[in-house]
């Protein structure tokens, strides 16, 4: 078992999920097991009752550390798109797992702020929204992420591209498919 | 992919764990994927913020059920062993997971409280543990159990055995080997 954890970490809005779906869209495609767990989605179910404070944030995740050690444990590779904004919450993950990948998804915060997707930049700026990443909140870059997306200058097949390509050259799941042409650039 | 989730709810000291890593070793014998949840250890790691209020308990098996429906969705059966007080504990899991099964194991409190393997029922009876159930703390048994295992009057064996013979009649992962001699009685 050679399953691999891999964060991908940037700004709320920065494109963490659009390149986590596409990069288990590829797994999906060889037939690897791959679990994504997006930090919107698990919050619901596993961390329902934590904020946004740096200490609720390393709960946060502790629990998805564990989460993602139990599934890699039985050879089903995680993909974690979490803002993850504090190296603590990177290094907790790291330990917790034997394969792991770090992806820097990375976004100028006022391109992130021009998205934004969800409108919670907007809420942020009105206060109605505390230790909002960015706005009132830190966000300490990762120091030597195993790759980094710039996702205002690539586009999302590059993106996970690079990815791939970061996880083929370490692992044992390489094998003779070419790069799926979904994401391939007209 | 038919993995199960069996939960083996009972006492403190009903003999939950040591059924739940019997059950384990014959899944791992017959290489067949299993991971054990035990309520105790993963208190430690995913829980580790909840105390035992009704409430709490049911954010606990919230969490767990969510963690079993990930394993199990990726063909990792899963054994719990909590105690699961309440039928809500219970019913939470099973809407969480496909291929649900329940285990009652059975034992007169008092024969719990003699065992007292790990000191805390003389603990909750100084009062030093509240919501201890069996002693400040109910238990609501489960009406339609899919096996009892009435751990006073008969050997792991027979548990483990019941069990597992529960599990081959709707499963499809009934194999020709014989069920292991490891707990074979003398």
């Amino acid at each position: 078992m050679n399953a691999f954890t891999i964060l991908l970490t940037g700004y709320s809005g920065s494109g963490k999920t659009t390149i986590a779906q596409a990069l288990k869209r590829e797994f999906i495609r060889r037939n690897i097991p791959v679990e994504l767990l997006d930090g919107d989605i698990v919050r619901k179910d596993l961390t329902a009752d934590l904020g946004f404070s740096k200490k609720d944030r390393l709960s946060n995740a502790r629990r998805i550390g564990f989460l993602a050690s139990l599934l890699s444990k039985h050879g089903v590779n995680v993909i974690i798109a979490m803002i993850a904004p504090y190296s603590d919450c990177r290094e907790i993950i790291r330990h917790r797992v034997s394969n792991y990948r770090e992806i820097y998804v990375k976004c100028p915060v006022t391109v992130c702020e021009k998205r934004d997707v969800k409108g919670l930049y907007k809420k942020a700026r009105c206060g109605e929204i505390l230790h909002f990443t960015g706005i009132n909140d830190p966000f300490e870059e990762p120091v030597c992420p195993d790759v980094t997306c710039e996702t205002d200058q690539e586009s999302i097949y590059t993106s996970v591209a690079r990815i791939w390509g970061n996880l083929d050259i370490l692992s044992d799941i390489r094998e003779a498919s070419p790069f799926s042409a979904m994401y391939r650039e007209p």
